[in-house]
């Protein structure tokens, strides 16, 4: 569970600085990402559910600010800083945010915080891991479902996730971008994704005899039953479940050559009158290989994907960055900006549109946030939190998952293709464009 | 937080199998890597704190129960085997393993678990997660740590960790292998890890003038302050700094030429009389980027050191696998093997021995766990759990982090080179390879 405590020192060491400056004027920070992982054309929008929800609860507890006390760094702080700025937190500002589910591109504010600059400083690491994780691992689950090319993929990376609350978010993620359901329960008990499962090598392997392990699995399963067939023998194992009588309602494949078991399997199951039973493939799959399975002919009805989706593993992070882009000053709203070379960015608050032709989209724009936008142009950034308090209930997953497939289905072809060398173009107003000319021109005080 | 549903739903299917068939016989699994990933000599094992608690603390809710209850993939289950066999659920095995901070090498057992099946299988996925993640952060930050070459190297990476909780065990892994402190609050209260933090881009921006935001710092934390320093122009902002009369501890340095910056930094922080006032630097490092910024004379004190850490970038997953290696059957205990191609196992449990010339790690033998090892032989795997309790409490993170810095200090130095080509030997004892030969010979009945 995210605590208050989730946060790298520094949100606290400024907090502090803030306060005893007696500064807590209200700030407007953008959570976005510089340039998309390698290829990567689009990211997929996960994680505000988390992030909202670690917005609405923050609270410190006696325990955390005590600790806090008594930390070397902060211990040149006064006491008021604790008692009156601590205790009693609450996160009391607004966000708006790209709806989770969304195609998103680089520069474009996955979320938008507004608040007095402690609290919105607090919040800067929480949110980042809470967005960034969510978004790569939707983002990688959409491809590998579009490699799937309509067969139903699920997640099964929890093993390989960087821990239980990892797993838990990566299965909610993965199933925003499109997989089917996952493996783990938790999720299902937490966020309702159908949960599945079937069996493993230690369940054959338990009962000695292979068949004994098939025949004891489907008397408790029916015909829902999953058998794994390549502890020992693929090929054998087809076969002895064909002449068991045994009617699966798939089977496993988790190793080997799966273009040429795969065929085999599929003939022996059709001879023996089992030409309803499912092949299903897992073991280090991924969008790549999954292309090049169902390209050389695998007879393949499924996939069970884990290590690629739950850690995003050819991009296991996005460079997510929090920038304070507007802050006001002597009663007056100043736009910010870092200077430092090779780190373009852009002042002001923003919103980000999506203008289509014919259905699809066709090319976003980057504006100032007031700006009425392109012509009919889709504002992507929408209010999701006023005054600490959510906007709206969260909708069910489900339709996070059905909002992904439409506007990932809305994208160029060409964006969807997973060798990737596309780029969709993020146009930036004429009015964007003059506030950061100027802004530059000013220099450091930005304003 | 871990839950019992914090676990794939294979392991609750074959769990109710196990129930209905009966069978609750004594089984053994064992966790362990098949293989290095790509440039690792080695691997430090971590992780296996979380694990016990979660074996120590591994309960059902009434509420987790009725969701399983309602589950359609256990529809078929009958009551039973929710009422009794998992309300009251406990685990109540022995564990053994190999210490945190352990230099540990392929098939070599992290964890050993020997429980009645349906205990001993029911906790694959959460104990894989656990220990494989904190596992690669532990062994990532050996390398980073060893490429600083001295340097203090601070885990920084909680923004780019794989949502708060990744974030805090990233904090501890690294921490254990070797890093002096880190970013994450929550890791500085839960584990007592040192933790330091600087100030954001945003401090500056949000004053707008530089030299006010770097005095209000200042003025707050005194000697212990860290200046940032590339919000707008390094040199300048040195420049400012030194005339200004004020004398933190270190600047920061985050983005540019670092080699040139720093020395030109250097250099303006001397003539100005401040020659103890320390260069930190942070921005996309690792182990690489450290010792090539080294190797080009950079002028640095110490690194902060982020996605690298934290997600183990170039290596985010580790393979790890649990497999069943031995089970009681008929009143014999039966070693077990899986017997598909291209995945070598041995069977049996095992124990492994790290045996020293000079006080140099020589190599590793890999035997039956009863044998008596090779003479001078140091047995790594140890009981860490019996009946379900811990053998010892936990030892201070201090003392694990100690013991890593000097068992890495005694493998060969070529292992810790990061280019690591090199291969440490671990050899298998006559009598495992002898009972694995059986077992292959025997086939599928596994014996």
């Amino acid at each position: 569970m995210p605590t208050a405590l989730s946060a790298d020192l520094y949100e606290l060491t400024m907090a502090a600085g803030y306060y005893a400056a007696g500064m807590n004027d209200l700030a407007t920070f953008e959570l976005y990402v510089r340039e998309l992982p390698p290829h990567r054309s689009f990211l997929v929008a996960a994680g505000l559910d988390e992030a909202l929800e670690h917005l609405e609860r923050l609270r410190f507890t006696d325990e955390e600010i005590a600790y806090l006390r008594q930390t070397p760094n902060l211990s040149g702080v006064p006491g008021p800083f604790f008692d009156d700025c601590l205790r009693g937190f609450r996160f009391t500002g607004d966000v708006w945010a790209i709806d989770e589910g969304t195609p998103v591109f680089p520069y474009e504010p996955l979320l938008r915080v507004r608040a007095p600059i402690i609290e919105a400083q607090l919040v800067e690491t929480a949110l980042l891991a809470m967005v960034t994780f969510e978004t790569s691992v939707a983002s990688k689950a959409a491809r590998v479902v579009g490699a799937a090319a309509s067969r139903p993929v699920i997640e099964f990376g929890s093993r390989r996730a960087h821990g239980v609350g990892a797993a838990l978010h990566a299965a909610r993620a993965a199933y925003i971008g499109g997989c089917e359901g996952t493996s783990n329960v938790e999720a299902g008990f937490r966020y309702g994704i159908p949960v599945s499962g079937t069996m493993a090598h230690s369940w054959v392997m338990a009962f000695g005899d292979e068949l004994e392990a098939f025949s004891r699995y489907t008397s408790l399963y029916g015909e829902r039953a999953v058998l794994l067939l390549d502890t020992y023998d693929v090929v054998e194992a087809a076969r002895r479940v064909v002449s068991s009588g045994l009617r699966p309602s798939a089977i496993r494949l988790d190793s080997g050559d799966i273009v040429e078991l795969s065929r085999q399997v599929r003939a022996i199951l059709d001879e023996g009158g089992l030409g309803d039973t499912g092949i299903f493939v897992s073991g280090d799959l991924d969008e790549y290989r999954i292309a090049d399975l169902l390209e050389r002919g695998a007879m393949v009805n499924g996939f069970g994907v884990g290590t690629a989706l739950a850690t995003s593993n050819d991009a296991p992070a996005l460079g997510g960055i929090y920038k304070l882009v507007e802050i006001r000053r002597g009663g007056s709203i100043v736009p910010t900006m870092k200077l430092s070379p090779g780190k373009l960015s852009y002042p002001g608050c923003k919103q980000a549109w999506r203008v289509y032709e014919k259905g699809t989209a066709a090319y976003d724009v980057l504006s100032v946030c007031d700006e009425s936008g392109p012509p009919g142009g889709v504002a992507l950034l929408k209010t999701a939190m006023s005054r600490g308090r959510r906007a709206e209930p969260p909708l069910p997953l489900a339709d996070l998952r059905a909002r992904c497939r439409r506007l990932v289905g809305e994208l160029p072809a060409s964006l969807r293709c997973i060798d990737g060398a596309s780029t969709y173009r993020v146009a930036i107003s004429d009015r964007l464009s003059a506030v950061t000319r100027k802004v530059a021109g000013e220099g450091p005080a930005g304003g």
